[in-house]
Parts: C-alpha cells; structure tokens; sequence
C-alpha cells in the first residue's frame, strides 16, 4: 500500500503579495522510514509572517526557500511509524517540517512535546516561537523598566500579544497599535494594555502616540516598520530602546522602503535600534520556555489563536497574515490525532 | 579702565545653511569678577559640526542656543585674573565659554590642563570631546573585535581620523570614506588606515565597498548620515554594529531627510544601530582621557589640526566644516598667551 503525501511547494518566487500562483499543490509518495527516523503525520502548521523573507532568493538570516520544494515552517504532528529508540508511536512532536501531511525525520530534527503541560498548540505559539521572539526581544534588547512605557506594533499578534503581556508583568504602561477596534478591544480588555491605537481609523498616530504615552516612549516593539514606525520615531524618549522584529506592511511592497531617515532621531535621543530573530538566542530557548510556561501556568499570561482547519487552506491562511485578519497566533489544522 | 569683550552671539535660527545674517560681532564690557571667580581670555575656539544642531529651536540632547546670546562651544584660555583658590593667573583652563574674548567663569565650569604633557589645542581635540566621542562610540557600541572590518565616515575629521586609529590599536580592518584624494592619502599614508574611498569621485560606493571590504562591515562609525550610510547599510555582515555619531550631510538640509528604511536591514543583518553623544560617558571621561593620553604618548595615535587665526574668522572657520575642507581638528587661535 503506498500512502499519498500532499504538498505544497514554491512553485515561484512572488513579486509583491503572493497569489495562486505561487504555490502549487502536489502528491508525493510518503518516504520509507530508514533505521533511526520517524514518520511524522502532520497535525497543526504554523503560518508566520517572516516566511514571506524566506520566498526572496535574498542572502538573509535564514536560507530562503527552494523553488519547486515544500514549504518550510514550524509544524505539530504525531508519530505513526518509529525506527528510532527515542521516539514511539503517538508521540508529539514539533519541529520545521512544513508544508506536508507526513514527513520523514531524523531524530535530531524534532522534539517531543508534552500535550499535558498545555495544549499542543502552544509549542507554535506563546510557548513556541512566537513566544520566545517576544520573550528575548522585549528582555534582551528593549529591556522595559517598571514605570517606562513600551509600545508595540502588530501588537495584537502572536507575537505582539506577548510582548505587551510580559512589558505589564515588568511593571511597564504599555500601549498597543493595531488595525481595528476588536483589535484594540482585544488588547484593553483581555490583555491589560493600557491604551491602544487602531491605526486604520485614527487621523493623527503621532498625536495619538503623545497622548496615550505622557512621559515619552521608552521601548519600541516594532513588528511593523513603514509609516507606522515612522509616528512611533517622533515620539522616543532618551535612551529608548527598539527591538526591530517585523516589517510586515513592507513584506509585499514591490516599489523601495523609503521613508525618514533615523539616524538625526537616534542622535538626538541617543537610542537604540536592533534587529534580531529568534534564533539569536537558541542557546537560551530552555530559560525562555520555561519562564513563558511559568507565567502561562501562574495565569499570568494568556494567548489567543485562530486555527484553519483543512491543508488546503494553508496557503490561503498565510496570506491573511499580510490583511491584518487574525488575532494572536494562526495555524492550521491538517488532521486529527489518531493515538489521542 | 574697561577692557572690551568681542562676542559672537547668534542673530537669527539658520534655514538651510548659516551665512552671514546667522552671527553677529558685538561688543560688550568685560564682567566684573566676583569672589570665587576666574577671568580668561580666550586662547583657541573650537568650531564643531554639531554645533549646527543647537543653532535650531528644536529639543534635543543638549540645549538649543538663545538667540542674542554668545555661541557656546569648547574653548581654551588663560587666567588672567583670579578669586578663587583653585586657580592662579597663567593657568591654563578649558570650558564650554565659547566665541567670545573674555569671560568671567565659576570654579567649577572649567578645568585646568597641563600644557607640559600635549600641545594645549589638544584638549579641544584629540584628548578632548572630539577623542572621547571617537573612544567611547567606538569601543562602548562598535566594539570591535581583532579581524573585523571597521568602515568610517567622515574618516578624515577629528572624530573620524581618531576612530580608525583606535580600530586599528583593536587589530581591525579600517577602510575610510571622505571627500578628496588629500584625505584618503591622508588615511591611507599617515594613519594607516587598510583602505579609503573617495566619495565626491567613486561611481559606485556599494562596489568600492564590497572590494575594500571583502569580508563584509562589521562596524560602522556613522559621522555623516544620508546617501553615504545608505550605501554603507546594504555591505553590513551579520550582528554589525553602528555607533551613529553624527549626520553632518543632512544638518543643512532644508528638504526632509528621506531614504531607504533600515528596518528590514536590520532584522535580516540582526544588526544594532545606537545614537549617541559623549555627554552620555561623563562618568568614564578620565578613564577615556587616560587611555588616549597613554596611545599618544607611546606614539600609537596621532592627530592632525588645522588652526585658523583671529576672531573675527571664527564663523567662517564653522561654515568651513561644512564644505568638507578641514582634516583633522578645526580650531580658531584667537590670542596668543601671555603668561607663558
């Protein structure tokens, strides 16, 4: 009996907002397992927006990915078939399998996951990725003081989510911009931020910014960049810090980023602007695992997802991302656990 | 009798470019010296390009000159009158008492230099604020390691030249960016430096780029800003680091300061850019000083002035900065000492 693997690779690279076209839907044969891997069924994928950066064939941070081969992105799914000593039948499992219904691993390319802890969707989500991109960020570079006050773009993503809610647990007012009201009430309401701005609906950002920040902006939790982080530059109090994360509303744009140049602003404000992606800190992921699983535990922390459901959808869940639909973490969900 | 001070105060906020109608010469009595006080006559003026910035009416990290008021900026003089204890007339003092010929000053607004350990105009230079903001820019944010490449601009200013020096004590690479053959000779032949490029006559600043530094910037000490950092901003190797010293190409600029966003850059590069100002290391001043004073001693630095004479030259000599004329130091002598 051969089983069907459904795929879906880059069929080519896009020019400004992916469509159809660049993805293509194919059927491979599942790969035997060879002594020491594990076949993997998928259960949930992560959709994210730096995957965009990664369908450029531009040098960056992370390989981009390869014409005619499946997707890369972090994924969820259950063991089905073992050869290895360290993994059995239903096991649960994470690691960058992508864009597939199954897949072959070696041991080493995944890890267990604990579905007693939390649910298992948290392990592409706060206590995932997303979880330490903001974790790190926010500590490691913005460093929030008790009393400072950290704004935050995007903030009602997954990403952005958890920066504001770890910037409260420092002690620091924290003010969110995102895309619409739900949004906003999303953020006050569930999250505690201490203000928000809807971006599409506000006349003035910069006026907005002054008057939810009284004493200044301190940290800048950019996962945005373009106008938007151009309002917040105008704002920066002395010594602010910018954790530079995302530039989303630039990902699809076809003409160049222009925009006012900082270096006058960063002078005068003697800040602090840093790029960084998550695995910048892989030697820290254990302290940041276990401090986020500490506050989700504690009640400290929350998290919102938005699960698709059908792997024929993913590709239309990714370009949501780039609408500004989603609140918290999207992923889809590709089948059900068998061994559950 | 009554002896007359020269001041220059600033007449108008300059639009674009200062000119004539920004200064005016006016005369007025010397002050009275009262008890604990020290009158000098000024000795050297130093003329700095971030002085442009506190001719506008803007906040920033350091107070906006009053309009009719004496330009403040970095000066040596001679007590020539003394009630207080700590000095006595002859000594050799440096304060911010700035473009004027005498001025009535308080204990604790100046301080004595040694004129038997460096020629005195070196306090207004290379063991002054303009050495300080090359030692703590580059080792406190570029922080440069041996075999790194380090790319300056504005390499043949006082900032600059200082930077590259110190870079190579550090066993990095340095390439300088300046404005005439006469410089890059100047970096190349006289400091060291491993490579230069003349922007007024490249055709291609990213290619000379791309062959001075083959392996890729690691730091860059930003004195000027605008199309040339942009330049430099697309050759950034991963983590590089950018002390953003100064922005002189666009301090005279009337249109808004616009160009290619760094955001993105930054996050692909995980690279840091950090405004500063020496103001911020007050604290490490004597551990910097120290340090320079050591390098120049055992010949491991050295510095170029350029000393213009008279008063009345003074804001020429501040315009002159603008027109990328100096190497090294720009000072004004305005009188010679007496006591000597």
């Amino acid at each position: 009996m051969t089983r069907v693997n459904n795929q879906i690779i880059l069929a080519e690279r896009p020019q400004g907002m992916p469509d159809d076209s660049t993805f293509q839907f194919v059927q491979k044969e599942v790969a035997n397992v060879r002594e020491g891997q594990i076949l993997i069924k998928t259960l949930y994928v992560s959709v994210d927006p730096y995957m965009r950066g990664r369908m450029v064939d531009a040098e960056s941070y992370i390989e981009p990915f390869k014409v005619n081969e499946v997707i890369e992105g972090g994924s969820i799914g259950e063991v089905i078939e073992s050869k290895s000593n360290k993994f059995q039948e239903g096991d649960v499992v994470t690691g960058m399998f992508g864009w597939q219904e199954y897949y072959a691993a070696d041991e080493n390319e995944i890890r267990q996951i604990d579905p007693s802890i939390a649910p298992i969707t948290t392990h592409l989500g706060i206590l995932g990725m997303t979880g330490l991109t903001a974790y790190f960020g926010l500590l490691d570079i913005g460093k929030p003081k008790e009393g400072e006050t950290v704004v935050i773009s995007g903030a009602a993503g997954s990403v952005g989510s958890t920066v504001g809610q770890i910037a409260k647990i420092k002690g620091a007012r924290v003010v969110g911009i995102a895309g619409s009201d739900e949004k906003i009430n999303y953020l006050k309401e569930e999250l505690g931020f201490d203000a928000g701005i809807n971006y599409r609906t506000t006349n003035d950002i910069e006026r907005d910014l002054a008057q939810d920040c009284p004493d200044g902006v301190d940290v800048y939790f950019d996962n945005v960049g373009g106008k938007i982080s151009d309002a917040v530059m105008t704002q920066l109090n002395r010594y602010a810090r910018i954790p530079v994360c995302g530039a989303i509303s630039t990902y699809n744009q076809e003409e160049p980023d222009i925009g006012p140049r900082v270096q006058q602003t960063l002078i005068k404000k003697s800040a602090l602007m840093q790029g960084f992606t998550v695995a910048n800190y892989a030697d820290r992921f254990k302290e940041g695992a276990q401090q986020l699983g500490s506050w989700l535990q504690e009640g400290k922390l929350t998290y919102r997802e938005t699960i698709r459901e059908g792997f024929e959808n993913i590709p239309d869940a990714f370009l949501d991302l780039f609408k500004g639909r989603n609140i918290g973490k999207l992923l889809v969900k590709v089948a059900d656990r068998q061994y559950e």
